[in-house]
């Protein structure tokens, strides 16, 4: 790997070696490192691109981390993971992708990750999309993730787009089985023309499910986002859909959440909120003595954390 | 008129005989009875079904009643009325309409409303849309309001469909100029397998124009409702949309809302609930010595004032 690799590799991970536990990095549309752990292996597909990733009924305090590096301008890479997780396991899955372009052809990387969640089992799951280069070429990605929960399992998902992907369609589906919960909190960021896409769907199947999903979005200059939700209440559940997007200079947004109690015992809120920084809080931050910029940095920082 | 004709006219317009002030009666696809005032002039339509209603500037404490009334079985009647208000006036206009079918063919009214508010005009708008008779024939209403508001021109909307209709489609567009508000109040009950949508669309195109639209529904037994809303902010504005629903029996509810900013200065919000009557609330009320079906019906027609 050189310095741009590490960098995206820092970036979209955290991961400044090797991470302990299992692994698998793909560097320009290749598998360039894995390692398997006791209870969690990694077998790469033979049908199409990408893998599946097995761990073990019971496996706890593991972690799987499974990067996506682009550095090789005009990539169009596109990948099917799936995650197999047996009963009870309670895992960290951190994935992600960075792409560097700095070249006039655009650079995309799809990826398709499917989660079946045993009973019982409890995923943290982390992903971050990040984008540089100073290229003509876009940066364009389009993450897809499927998630099968089953019986009282649970999934953490978290989700961060912050910069520097010019187009992007980002797709969260998920069913619940009895006593499943799902909890995701999605951050955005968009600058220049940029374009971002997010569409939710939760089938709250099962009795005693539950969902929690919040965006926070800023969309600046004359960047524009549209997040789309669709909370489907089949049984005794209770859901929550948030969608909160500061907007600046030319930027347009566009929520779209839709509820549906196709039950009696379904429990279905959404709240959606657009505007813009309130001046009260900027002109507190700049009496502590920051400028305008700097006080609209730290609401913005803030809000994204 | 007969006794089931006035029956209806008190449902939908309260009224128990002919109103003051202007009033058009629409009696079986034709008009039945008018009065114009020194200030409101109603006028026939040529060229289709309908009325142009004039009301001079400066108009102020004036009531324009214009119910529309179906007892023939069978009948579609299709109704175009214009409302054409002044600047500087402030009046409260009642529509509505009843059917009675006891037939086995079904009766049909669609109106089509369209306002055009000048300048600092005041107009209190109130409908209500209800059914009745034994007969195998549908009872079905499609209202659609359409609602330019100029600048500074304010128009308070109750619409109300409680009782007695099996299929509506109820529309509500507005476009508003600086400093124009609209505030709409929508109260739906659905019961057996009535199917009830409703779609809002408003476009804030002022300065300082808002809106707030409150939409409260009940849908009981194997009723079906879909509400959906869109807010558009085209400059600095403030919009607010609100669907709460209660849903019982076998019934499916759905809020599709979808909040648009295309300004920086604009400040949009969305909430929706979806969800039973709380237990809470019931064995309260069963304290105080009600049936739990006479508990239901109280905190419904709260729910509903």
């Amino acid at each position: 790997m050189d310095s741009i690799e590490k960098k995206l590799l820092h970036e979209i991970a955290d991961l400044d070696r090797l991470p302990v536990g299992a692994y698998n990095i793909r560097l320009n549309g290749k598998p360039a490192a894995r390692n398997n752990s006791a209870n969690i292996t990694i077998v790469s597909k033979t049908d199409e691109p990408g893998i599946d990733i097995y761990i073990q009924p019971n496996t706890v305090n593991e972690s799987v981390h499974i990067p996506v590096i682009l550095s090789t301008n005009g990539l169009k890479d596109n990948v099917y993971n799936d995650f197999h997780i047996g009963e009870g396991c309670d895992v960290t899955i951190v994935a992600g992708c960075g792409i560097h372009n700095c070249g006039s052809v655009d650079s995309q990387h799809d990826g398709i990750h499917t989660f079946y969640i045993e009973k019982n089992s409890k995923v943290h799951y982390i992903e971050k999309h990040f984008g540089e280069g100073s290229g003509q070429g876009k940066r364009l990605m389009n993450p897809t993730t499927i998630v099968h929960l089953g019986e009282g399992a649970t999934m953490e998902m978290e989700t961060t787009q912050i910069a520097g992907i010019d187009d992007t369609l980002r797709v969260v589906e998920a069913d619940l089985a009895d006593g499943a919960s799902l909890n995701v909190n999605e951050r955005i960021m968009t600058t220049g023309v940029q374009h971002a896409e997010s569409k939710f769907k939760a089938d709250l199947k099962g009795k005693d499910s539950s969902c929690n999903i919040v965006s926070h979005a800023v969309a600046k200059e004359k960047s524009n986002q549209h997040f789309i939700s669709m909370l489907n209440g089949r049984n005794e559940c209770k859901g929550h859909t948030e969608c909160d997007s500061i907007i600046m200079d030319d930027a347009v947004v566009i929520a779209s959440p839709q509820l549906a109690a196709y039950s009696t015992d379904a429990a279905l809120i959404h709240e959606a909120a657009i505007g813009k920084i309130a001046g009260e809080q900027l002109i507190k931050l700049m009496t502590l003595g920051l400028t305008e910029k700097e006080a609209e940095e730290q609401v913005i920082s803030g809000f994204l954390r």
